[in-house]
């Protein structure tokens, strides 16, 4: 055992008392999946009073508040599950609130903006924490209804470290990912992280948007559909306040994910019109070699 | 009960020695299906010797032959899961070899050219009646090996009715399709078959690959990925022989369904560099409420 793993036996997240903020569907799946592991000391911050009743009966918090002030003072740990630019405001109004020595993390699906943003309000605040987490799981549906700690087994888990991050505060948020569940943790630079997310979940889902949108009306197009087509469109229904936001957040990102696209895509076309079947059979070998690949991951 | 299901009472294909030509995943799968449903005089013809062993042991042929000439003679009905090419060469090279009154069926991605070439050769022919039907079920496997009956559960089927058909032999295949598990059997011109094929599969699958080809080399993309990435691109793992027929045999239609979603990816490049976020949020409940109408079906 290193020395940072002795550091933090006696500083384990299942000792600290925890403030989940945004009991949306990803925050009530952070609440389900910290009940069956047996955090007991978990609260809630929700601008909606009834959802702080419905995550009270559900038995994922054992209070709420409707602003951070009431609970902040007492809290080791806060994960804010909110949106991206709410994050900023989060820290902002609460910077005041938060108890010495606390731990930050968050769950947004863009980190350079944010850090930035995160960084300067907590310039002078060394011991204030915030370590940027991505659990890269979630659903396409909106609110604590929907929460599901299931979608977390398995999955990916992405930890952008910066300069000011305490390794052994960064450990305690590691472990919570593995305990909740997530397959895997990597540890990136927020710059790698915006790269890789406008390719492997922005592209993917501006693909979905425009494959459902480019139908032509009244074709009753459900009754000639596979797998196939089910699987490319499961995420074209889509929470359009996030998901503009991280958008245009990374939008230089996903700008050039999707003119790499387009060029394969043209690739593909110029086949056709080519008549090319061997240049058609080398995309696909191609792709087929690359999709393989990932299975191996 | 109508005049034609009493006719047909009579011409169930349960009742019908069957032959399967081309004992791959998706003959295969067909065979499984038919096992579980009893039916007992099924046949194979498969180029490949190892391939009717493995059928015969696993049950789902009785007997098998490397080419139709041994078996077809005896056979009422014929289900046709070869490439789109090999049927046309399959009809031509039997043509003295069938059974008076047999019907055949297909399983083939697409319509219109192999309607084409098919009616011209059984122009004179009005005894063989060959009921053009597309599956819309498949593995990204290939092989007996990987074959499945699972794969037909709730899917859906299609069939292009023709001016020759008749229509007890129609619902004869319709029976089949249901009798296997689909959900729903939708009978469609094959002009319209192709159009829609174009878009819900091909475009679909030019997609998954122009994705998967699109990544940057040496990223490790496998450990920044969410279920959206790997689902679509599960089907970019895909039979190069196989597709390339289908797109070449298609590329009308599916060169019409690329340049409809490139209109579509054009408005949110466009969103993104004016900072639309508007028009992006339009674009997103547009998919959402086009996603949503095809659950409904």
């Amino acid at each position: 055992m290193d020395k940072i793993n002795s550091i933090n036996n006696s500083n384990n997240f299942k000792n600290m008392k925890i403030a989940i903020v945004g009991l949306g569907v990803i925050g009530g799946s952070y609440g389900l999946g910290l009940k069956k592991i047996k955090c007991s000391e978990v609260f809630g911050v929700d601008i909606d009073t009834d959802t702080i009743k419905k995550a009270k009966e559900m038995g994922i918090i054992k209070d709420g508040a409707t602003n951070g002030k009431e609970i902040l003072g007492d809290i080791d740990l806060i994960i804010l599950a909110i949106y991206p630019k709410l994050v900023v405001n989060f820290i902002k109004d609460n910077i005041d609130n938060f108890k010495k020595n606390v731990i930050i993390t968050d769950v947004t699906g863009i980190k350079m903006p944010i850090i930035k943003d995160v960084e300067i309000l907590l310039k002078d605040l060394g011991d204030i924490d915030f370590i940027f987490g991505h659990p890269m799981a979630g659903r396409e549906k909106k609110g604590i209804d929907f929460a599901s700690d299931e979608v977390f087994k398995g999955a990916n888990y992405i930890i952008t470290p910066t300069a000011r991050n305490k390794l052994q505060n960064i450990k305690i948020i590691e472990d919570l990912a593995y305990s909740l569940g997530f397959k895997r943790v990597n540890k990136i630079s927020p710059e790698f992280h915006d790269e890789m997310i406008g390719y492997t979940s922005q592209l993917t889902h501006a693909l979905a948007v425009a494959l459902i949108n480019s139908d032509i009306e009244g074709r009753d197009t459900g009754k000639f559909i596979g797998d196939s087509f089910r699987d490319l469109t499961r995420i074209a229904k889509i929470n359009e306040d996030l998901w503009s936001e991280l958008f245009l957040e990374n939008k230089e990102n996903l700008l050039y994910s999707i003119k790499k696209f387009e060029e394969e895509l043209n690739k593909i076309k110029s086949s056709l019109e080519k008549n090319d079947d061997g240049q058609l059979k080398e995309l696909f070998k191609q792709s087929t070699v690359g999709r393989e690949r990932l299975e191996k991951n």
